[in-house]
């Protein structure tokens, strides 16, 4: 029997013997590349932190003590240490095991994440309830040094070096987050680790202060404070040690004695809070992630003994806006492309290649890249932002003050807008639209597929006409129909009649489409309209497609609230037309893939075929009766959100 | 004639010596004092900012050269010396001259700024501009030390030390923000600033290091990293240096030659990004603000003989909330305040003295504060963090994932909701409700008034049920109408008849009860509704109150987009109701006084009066012909925004 099916808790760690962890140390990652290769998921992380997490509970108490795991998705060795092994067959699919840490899942997830850079401060919140409830458990945060880049992980550590709380810090330093790392701080953790020898120093220095002959007075106090900045030299953390964090390290984060050891000595320490320098290597013990770790940060399916095999995978939209853009930078040399650490999930590949100069990664930092793209702009330059929905919530502020109010040429490529699938409720994009909305000088326009992204594109970049926002979903990139008019214009796709008229945003019009042809199917003649720009809303333009249509319904995978329909409810004469929204929910939606999720919520081709169609029966009977309300009709209330 | 008096453009400065600019500073202070005594405005570090912005405008040329001040407020003298010295009696008022730095006043405002710590990004963009369009111009930015610990600012160092692009950053180290500055940061400048006896100790090490015999091979190796190291000890920016930026400093922010010196040799210098630390001190010139740079930071009229003479200032609702938090925490030892480098503004002084250990002042740091208080939620606390609007924008990411996913119970305590006045557009809080309604498991309250206000604090810190927001505005602890109900019950505060119902959120109840008695007096008998909780919103309790009245008015003083009267429209009945928004419109509001603002957008008691009444008559006319039509009577048609 293997030491790792004994574990059903953190406890039943402590009674193994260091042998015997690096056993388990072997078991794991196999356990991990064995399940991961049928299931999916994030690989090369958790594969670099299987010593780091087991000497974690060999040597602290969870739930007791807190372990706090920065993002979370490298949280699958706790997650098997804490007694889920056997839901690892369920990891990140519809009612199964989360991808990230969740206080629902499990007491030893003691704070949830999915959002990078949050765990110091959350680790502070833990260690100063302690301090305030007078009990004396352990407060422990696991961060990146990719996550250490994100401006309120710099706010949290300016806090706890200064109140002196004990936090115990992990800096997990795998000299990359998901793709390169960016930044003076990475340089500096480079130097750290490169200067290998500072132990050997050691000894020479102090040979060298030996030589000295004896001093006194000014002299006396002049070697003191040089002995202070010698320490400079032997702790290669100093710049923690300035804003008042001990530094222990660099620490080998595959050496498990070495890490029990570094644990050991920290939590006996008691002189305020403490950073840990741990070494490790992402994809560790499997030689195709060791080698391209990007490759196997999250993966689909693949072979243990083949790898990820290369499929010519089909051309994602992010592809295409990142195609079209670098050909655009062709014609426009004012054309500036800028990630916050995300090139190849925004499709940036080609650009950096092409244009490296007009290229700027700017590390975990949304808010920098936002105020960075406004400062480009008031300069002349034409910045586009590519960055995920989700991680554009960062930097609201920013979009509002420094793009909006100077209404700054900026544009915000917002990728992985709407539902996003199997990373779940932290990553969905489904706010974008309610809080972008309200944003005066703003304008969002929302293609349909990829030929109506490229021509949105194509002219916005002609445009230069203050910010602007475009929105397209994970996903394939595909043509659904041929695109036709203007990328500012409503376009009435389909029209056979006055049966009802669906609205249906770009990122959800292929589900429209599909919804459409169920009811010409089934007898019913309506309008399909694209409304392509959202902001500002062209009611002229949609009261035209929409005709003598009175049976109006929007569709649409951002909350309801605030969102596009309740626009064009809105927008719309009640007394002529009766607008049903259909929309995401007043509730966080859970983890599954993009379809089985829009079937759940009803935003399906299928379901709104089928909601389409019972809400006319249901007004054709009621227009024999009385008159209809609006109200009981919205997603609001009618969604059957099971 | 004063040397200032000829100073049209920063040009007439370059003639002067330094002896002149001497004078001129001296004629600077004097003029800032008078002007200010009789406008009010930002005090303290505008006195404090004469020599640095004098010596940076004599070194280098604005516009082609580009000064960025963060935040802006301190850049009062950058407008005296920008040909703007006549307006300074319109200073932050109505049409007058903004408090703050505008592209659209002069070309010698590069980038406009309102929240901290946005220059660095903005800087960097320039200069990644000027290197492409392969341009020579300078690229400054002055950041205060407070501004320099919120998190953007970091995420522009770690960027700027890793990219090389020559940016001049000058930090104004007046040793504390608005109030006193907090953070290991803060300690570390402080260290800095003691350590004033380097030049001295750098001639004993060199003597010691002359006493060591000659060295070869590894030990010279050893003896050139012991160099390196002992810069460490000399120059005392090296946390700057680590992220790769070269320091300069600390140099007396009050000695013109020094600092001409000093920006001269970052002028010329021709290897990266430079920090040029520059001490300085608020209120410089002026005994009382230099004794107390807090009380003037922000000043309205004052005696230049007697300072701010302490009138028996009426009581915020600032003040009610933090007094009566500091009752509740009495009760309740789990209540813990929390603050971002606001104490004073939130009223959360009294809080600090009896309950020290219970008060966390995190600095500028938005975002650190929420995920604090979620995980501070997490371990069984009762957070309240006190934010102004406008500032919680930037923690909108935080306030989705750590608090509002994870259902924490963490209060916002939303200061300054609405318009603010005289900040202008940077400082209103006109968007809360529009970014906070959308997010699931949030609450929200409004109350109208100072016994309100206490109601619903009490009521939500005895509730324990997830998050809640609750907003009050800039302003006087008014009783407007004894409290009676519940906190989460809407309020039927008058009712006379049906002629019409008026929703006036708590914010701007004041100016719907002025409205309603405006038109009792013209004999429109109607009702007056105080919804208080916002979402969930109560539709029934709301339908109950409205009655048989179907001429409804909602007022609120967020944007129309998203805010709360379109909740109403949507929520009731539109065969029944007929419903009119008053909130702001699609435009960023400029700076006035509140009342003068809410008589520009129609928000003020006898605007929305009129507005009613005009569309009564309206209405009665319509009734006698035809249906009435909602859509062009809601504010963003409707509004006459002058």
């Amino acid at each position: 029997m293997r030491h790792l099916d004994s574990i059903k808790s953190p406890a039943d760690l402590k009674g193994l013997s260091e042998a015997d962890l690096k056993i388990l140390a072997i078991e794991i990652r196999q356990f991990l590349l064995e399940s991961l290769s049928r299931t999916g998921g994030h690989l090369s992380s958790n594969l670099g932190i299987v010593e780091l997490t087991i000497a974690l509970h060999k040597i602290f108490d969870s739930p007791e003590d807190k372990i706090i795991f920065d993002v979370g998705h490298q949280g699958y060795v706790h997650k098997l240490l804490t007694g889920r092994m056997d839901q690892f067959p369920t990891l990140r699919q519809l009612d199964g095991m989360s991808g990230f840490l969740k206080r629902s899942e499990s007491e030893h997830d003691a704070f949830e994440a999915g959002h990078s850079s949050t765990s110091l401060s959350a680790a502070l919140g833990f260690a100063k309830a302690r301090s305030l409830k007078g009990t004396k458990e352990h407060v422990i945060a696991v961060i990146g040094d990719g996550a250490l880049t994100g401006g309120m992980a710099f706010e949290a550590l300016n806090h706890i070096g200064h109140d002196r709380e004990k936090v115990i810090i992990i800096l997990n330093d795998n000299e990359m987050s998901i793709s390169e790392n960016v930044g003076g701080l990475s340089k500096y953790l480079d130097r750290i680790r490169t200067s290998n020898n500072y132990y050997k120093l050691k000894g020479e220095t102090e040979f060298i202060l030996s030589k000295v002959p004896g001093v006194g007075g000014a002299m006396a106090r002049g070697l003191k404070r040089l002995k202070g900045s010698i320490k400079y030299f032997f702790v290669p953390g100093m710049l923690f040690e300035d804003l008042g964090i001990t530094y222990i390290g660099p620490v080998d984060g595959h050496d498990l004695p070495a890490l029990i050891h570094s644990l050991d000595r920290a939590k006996e320490a008691n002189d305020g809070p403490i950073l840990i320098h741990v070494l490790t290597r992402k994809g560790k013990g499997f030689m195709p992630a060791e080698l391209d770790p990007d490759k196997y940060h999250g993966v689909g399916k693949f072979s243990l003994s083949k790898g990820v095999t290369e499929l010519p995978a089909a051309k994602t939209l992010s592809q295409t806006f990142g195609d079209k853009l670098t050909a655009l930078a062709g014609e426009d040399e004012r054309i500036i492309a800028l990630t916050a650490a995300m090139c190849d999930g925004t499709g940036l590949e080609g650009f950096r290649a092409r244009y490296p100069k007009r290229f700027f990664d700017v590390g975990i930092a949304e808010q920098h890249a936002v105020t960075l793209s406004a400062s480009l702009a008031c300069a002349g330059m034409k910045p586009v932002f590519a960055v995920y929905s989700t991680f554009l919530q960062r930097a609201y502020d920013q979009v509002l003050h420094d793009v909006c109010i100077q209404n700054a040429n900026v544009t915000l490529a917002i990728d992985r807008a709407g539902l996003v699938g199997q990373d779940g409720e932290t990553h969905h994009g489904m706010f974008d639209l309610s809080f972008l909305q309200p944003l005066p000088n703003m304008t969002i326009y929302s293609p349909k597929d990829a030929p109506e992204l490229e021509a949105t594109l194509s002219h916005i970049m002609r445009r230069e006409a203050g910010p602007v926002a475009i929105r397209y979903p994970r996903g394939v990139a595909v043509t659904l129909l041929p695109f036709e008019g203007a990328p500012d214009a409503p376009q009435l796709e389909r029209c056979e009649g006055d049966d009802f008229a669906l609205i249906a945003v770009g990122n959800v019009f292929a589900n429209g489409l599909e919804a459409y042809e169920r009811l010409s199917a089934l007898g019913f003649r309506g309008r399909l309209i694209n409304p392509r720009i959202l902001k500002p809303l062209p009611v002229d333009a949609l009261t035209e497609a929409i005709g003598d249509t009175t049976a109006i319904f929007t569709l649409e995978d951002n909350v309801l609230t605030g969102g596009f329909g309740e626009r064009i409810t809105l927008a719309l004469d009640p007394q002529r037309c009766n607008v049903v929204n259909f929309a995401v929910p007043d509730h966080f939606v859970e983890h599954g893939t993009i379809q089985q999720l829009h079937e759940r919520l009803g935003l399906s081709g299928k379901r709104v075929a089928q909601r389409i169609q019972q809400s006319l029966v249901t007004r054709n009977m009621k227009s024999h009766s009385a008159s209809n309300s609006r109200a009981p009709e919205t997603a609001a209330n009618g969604v059957d959100y099971e």
